[in-house]
């Protein structure tokens, strides 16, 4: 039987760009197809680019930064109007790069609502008229979008993170309801604009995949800022009531807090719902995720599913990935997974990035450690950025002196892990940057100096061992 | 016979520094020479550091960035006062990070200018009195000066990078002789500012150790800032008439050029002509610097000398890791030398960084190789940070896939630069860029995308060859 296409892709996010992509450059016929007006998907639209241009906007808006010291520059406080022309503008030019650069590979980009009519057959529904098309294969690259609250949601006194870029005005407080990195990413940014903010999360800390001591200092700065942390505190209600003004959270330990906006951001499901899913032949998990294999292939093996839509860990960067070794795989082209240190980052206000083990980990596993620290503040760099208070830390194989873990909060900590990554995946240790010449001034000095720290309490431990 | 000191260190720059604490960490006796409120050397007074601040500070005071397109912020033009007293502030806080790091580790800090007595001994000029001491071990690390202008240099309208510092007001319009990195470095700065800049050199290109595509995309955005460019033009005379407001400059080719202040950055000289170097039993060359062997030793062996004396590369960075050589190699420590890879970074406005061989070094040792491209625009992070001028590229070898270059100029390009050097010096390649999770949004996505388009081409290229 002669299909439509050779591949189908649902979804034109990070995952479904990179796939349509990887196929058409080995020749295959594509399309992808994607709601009206939301090429890039929701990391173009709500998600990733829209909150990091957001947090860029708010920090050259409302940063007096150390940089003008002694030159008072006072600044009109942003509007709310000033941070999202701004992120319209990007999105509109990635728009355009991501438009562009499926165009160039000869890719049919199909806008509507696409659902299974059989295994093989979508429908999209692109308003006026419904197309089919059929495909070899299909990969469902659909994302996800945010759980919605217990009440119902009216946009403008209870939001979820998709609400942010409608926002009409910046709140005087808002409650930030979820401690994982989006809760954490809007919190920061919120209260670098002066909102009063509290977060609440029914665990007893946030972000439990990171460094502790990395935690600690972002909680640290985030009181500085004056953030109202409720952690262990889970939410017994939350009233909005038609019209008013204002929001009231009750929390089970009988705390009440009135707020004038509540950020709902507890989890992300897949989006899935939409997409007649029982006539693929698939099922989707109560949080509507798709369950994939080692080479992103559902249980119909001509059916696969990559980025946010499969969960864990639901990165742009990750999910991009997925997106190409799926289509590596469906037309059996060796492609080699991805190494499996990827960094994350948290792009709160202060930036955190880390890649590979935290001290924790390594402690439950019984692995030898000694780990080197620098501080933004002894780093010229840091100096000149006006960056005082930026953290970074280096942990190393006791024994082996091989790299474990590298973990940072400061300016630019999401770029700097990257050099960590490369010595990480490729086998260096401490000797790397014992002996390596890093330019200067530059934020990379803190592995030099991080490790000169590390090497010094190695030899201090052999000198008191020997 | 007992000396006072087990190593003197004349000069308290980068290479200083570093070789002082080397030695102090491992329980010898040390002392530092430099002269008052010069602590630091050059590199935090007059060179590195504040040139890189006043750098940021021009791009924080000037920068309508990006970042507020649509948001009209009619900022008034910073005056020197602003720029400078962000320099001030910050070679105040280094400061402070050198003197602590001597004291913490026990190192006297002896205050006046050095000259030898003999070549163990030191004679140190604190103004009311003189101290001599002396030394198993002295390490020269006393730095770099300015070469003289051929005319009297008022430090008003004919200027070294030295005087930039003093500066009383920002100057209309200003001639740079002199297209080395500090040349660009402040001629690039001073047209940020809205200075009709002239830069003079006699070579026939700026930069010519960089990558040809860089240094053209660095001229075209120079230009974009109405910088004028006299390329392959020699000076043939400088007026500076006592009192005048404006010097001239002719030059050989017959043209004149009228500015109200001359930058001479043709070369700097070794800092060795007060130290009575005849008595320490060594000549300097007739640029005033030391040669020294692969130890960094002097003909007199007991002597080192480390950092801008001993002439190229010349940069913090690499003068430290000199330091800390010549401390080991003298007090028999085993130390590896860095890889030869260091990497080069010119903060001019773009910065530009480089690490590795360029195209014209690999076409002339008839290496095959294949680039790869990517450009700022196609990043998001690019997008978001509002920079899409910048260029990013890789060069590979055509065989191995081994990364033998990585070339950038825009935002972040110091920092960007170690990424590949890491992976150069532990040998990866291609595909470890093919292969890596990067943060997204980063800049550091350059490398993957400039990584795809490096495997696009080899693939393009085999294609027709097979």
């Amino acid at each position: 039987m002669a299909y439509d296409y050779d591949l189908i892709v649902l979804g034109s996010g990070p995952a479904g760009q990179r796939a349509a992509v990887q196929a058409a450059k080995i020749g295959k016929r594509v399309a992808i197809v994607e709601r009206r007006r939301m090429v890039g998907g929701v990391s173009l639209h709500t998600g990733t680019v829209p909150s990091k241009t957001f947090r860029e906007a708010v920090l050259s808006l409302t940063h007096v930064s150390a940089l003008s010291a002694g030159t008072p520059t006072h600044r009109p406080k942003p509007t709310i109007h000033d941070l999202l022309h701004r992120v319209n503008h990007v999105i509109e030019r990635e728009l355009d790069v991501v438009a562009r650069q499926l165009s160039r590979n000869n890719i049919d980009l199909v806008s509507g609502s696409a659902r299974f009519l059989d295994p093989h057959t979508i429908a999209i529904d692109g308003g006026a008229m419904e197309r089919h098309a059929s495909a070899e294969h299909i990969l469902i690259a659909t994302g996800s979008i945010p759980a919605d609250p217990p009440v119902p949601c009216d946009h403008k006194t209870i939001l979820t993170s998709d609400d942010i870029v409608n926002l009409k005005r910046i709140p005087k407080s808002l409650a930030v309801i979820g401690g994982g990195v989006i809760g954490i990413e809007y919190a920061s940014m919120f209260a670098e604009l002066g909102v009063e903010v509290t977060l609440i999360d029914r665990h007893a800390r946030p972000l439990d995949f990171c460094d502790t001591e990395i935690v600690d200092e972002l909680i640290h700065q985030m009181r500085a800022r004056r953030v109202t942390f409720r952690l262990g505190e889970a939410v017994k209600c939350l009233h909005c009531p038609d019209e008013a003004e204002m929001a009231t959270i009750e929390l089970e330990s009988g705390k009440t807090i009135e707020v004038e906006a509540v950020l709902y951001s507890i989890g992300r499901v897949g989006n899935t719902a939409t997409l007649d899913m029982e006539k693929s032949g698939l099922k989707t998990d109560d949080r509507g995720r798709l369950k994939v294999d080692a080479q992103f292939r559902t249980e119909v093996a001509h059916i696969s599913a990559a980025g946010d839509v499969i969960g864990f860990p639901a990165l742009a960067s990750t999910s991009s990935e997925q997106g190409r070794l799926a289509v590596c795989a469906m037309f059996g082209l060796e492609a080699k997974p991805a190494p499996a240190g990827f960094p994350y980052g948290i792009y709160a206000i202060p930036e955190i990035s880390m890649v590979g083990a935290t001290e924790e980990e390594l402690t439950k596993n019984k692995i030898p450690y000694e780990v080197g620290v620098a501080r933004y503040a002894e780093i010229a760099r840091g100096q000149i950025l006006g960056d005082d208070s930026g953290l970074f830390k280096m942990i190393f194989h006791r024994e082996t002196r091989k790299l474990l873990g590298v973990h940072c909060i400061g300016t630019q900590a999401t770029e700097l892990v990257h050099i960590g990554q490369a010595v990480l995946t490729l086998g260096g240790g401490l000797d790397y940057f014992l002996e390596t010449v890093f330019n200067y001034p530059t934020l990379a000095e803190c592995y030099k100096v991080a490790a000169y720290n590390a090497a010094n309490h190695m030899r201090a431990k052999s000198a008191t061992t020997a």
